[in-house]
């Protein structure tokens, strides 16, 4: 077996071991009541069965990464799986983004309804802490919770979504003038806060010191940045039915983007630099690990993805 | 001063400690960066200036009646207004229940749009759980995230409402009948989790023995019924002027409700039942408690409520 086969076995494996804790979680077994089979089923659509699985991956890798033994840190890889979800189907709403695609199947809400999406959303957010309720001890539970709220919340992921939809809506009384400082606060928000959360959870969850903490955290800033400039790209220059939802939307709502600020050509060189920045904060971690060549190798991969 | 006064005065004291509790909560401070002003207005729009705060005075009341100090429970009780808040935000979208008022003001979507309701209810809920950070033990956290979680989530709060909402919008692929069973188990989950979290949570923050626990979770079961079958009663008997929203909406839209399934006459009794039921819960606390007082008052008064 050569080596990127190696590498490649070791990710499916891990991503096999969050499928199936995802799986768990959503088995309501005795306590599920007749009536409430609708949103258990529009949870289970919304989790289940599709996605890349990066970030709850970046949960085991931070852990492992800082000599954790991941299974651990299972819990709150699903943890932030769910907030990742319960967040794509409230911006896929009618109100937010209206999307009817995603993933190369329908939204929630064109799914099932728009109800069923908000509360769907509303139940895999208390999930994702519930969840945290699974990992070793109450003490690491109680710094997770704080961890993870502050991530999800109005200075993380729901300010930078805020942000986002209100420059898209123009619901802002001050007109601020576009510029990339503005798109990075926002995307280190939207995007940034949970890959960086991810992988803070799987090195706090592994006891990991100061220095590998902060190193993973500037992988995760750089990472997010790199994975936005590229995940902007794609809605440029991308094939509709590899990424699996609806592109150039971006730019007929005039949204703020990278290659609408920079054009195409600097933003390719932006992402190099971040995915550059990336791999050099892990500098810290020891060569050999497995798990380190298949996070640099994820890294480099952001350069020319096509999903 | 006469004993009511006294009782009156202590409430009211209680009752501005959480007030000002939930607007540090609010005050992001440093963070705060200009572009989410409309978010924190929303927030703060939300949680701050309206409503009777119940829910967060039982987590003190729960907290004192098992011994404790209650400013140790007060990030708690801030907590579980910002779960009752954020659903409230969620419940009156108009995908939801639709309504334009709220504790006689503008509900949130109305105010704002319906883009800034979604986040706001998205961003209180994570706040609540970043609010239990401030615990005084990293323990009490854990314990405390999974109580809360629980109780908002799918099997609590959440489930509650889909059901609700589903059988409202005829969404089930079943037909349930409507009876008097099936709407207690809608109600004790949409009412009676975020009720009876509140008290367990005072509680535990307060070292309460098991006895104590299951006592005051008898309590708010019983008191979340006749609350529940109250409000039923106000939305057909009240005056709209003195409960702040659109009322006689629950027969418009065929709700099942306890007067619809009951009668007026015979949901009165049930209300007193449970109220009676509640108040027996609390027999193992010493009658000498002052806030104990103030609760057997708050469970007496259900009856004839006018808001």
């Amino acid at each position: 077996m050569s080596e990127t086969d190696l590498l490649q076995d070791r990710l499916e494996q891990m991503r096999g071991d969050v499928e199936l804790a995802l799986c768990g979680a959503l088995d309501f077994g005795d306590v599920k009541v007749a009536i409430s089979e609708r949103l258990i089923d529009a949870m289970r659509y919304s989790l289940l069965g599709s996605g890349k699985r990066l970030r709850p991956l970046f949960v085991l890798f931070g852990n492992i990464l800082c000599g954790g033994n991941y299974t651990d840190a299972i819990p709150a890889a699903c943890s932030v799986e769910m907030v990742h979800a319960y967040s794509l189907v409230h911006d896929d709403l009618p109100a937010m983004d209206d999307d009817d695609l995603r993933r190369g199947r329908l939204t929630c809400h064109k799914r099932f309804d728009e109800a069923t999406a908000i509360l769907v959303g509303d139940a895999l957010l208390a999930l994702a802490f519930e969840e945290l309720g699974k990992l070793p001890s109450l003490e690491i539970v109680g710094i997770c919770c704080k961890e993870l709220a502050n991530a999800a919340g109005a200075t993380g992921l729901v300010g930078g979504q805020m942000d986002d939809v209100a420059n898209e809506k123009n619901l802002n009384v001050k007109t601020e003038k576009a510029s990339i400082d503005l798109l990075e606060q926002i995307h280190l928000r939207k995007t940034g806060a949970l890959i960086r959360v991810a992988l803070r959870l799987g090195a706090i969850i592994a006891k990991a010191t100061k220095e590998q903490i902060n190193a993973l955290d500037e992988y995760g800033k750089n990472f997010g940045l790199a994975f936005q400039i590229t995940d902007d790209l794609l809605d440029e220059l991308g094939n509709e039915k590899t990424v699996g939802k609806r592109l150039h939307k971006d730019k007929e709502m005039n949204k703020w983007t990278y290659p609408a600020l920079l054009g195409i050509k600097k933003s390719q060189d932006e992402a190099k630099k971040y995915v550059n920045n990336a791999i050099n904060a892990l500098n810290i971690f020891d060569n050999n690990i497995t798990e380190k060549k298949i996070l640099i190798k994820i890294t480099k991969d952001l350069i020319g993805r096509e999903k």
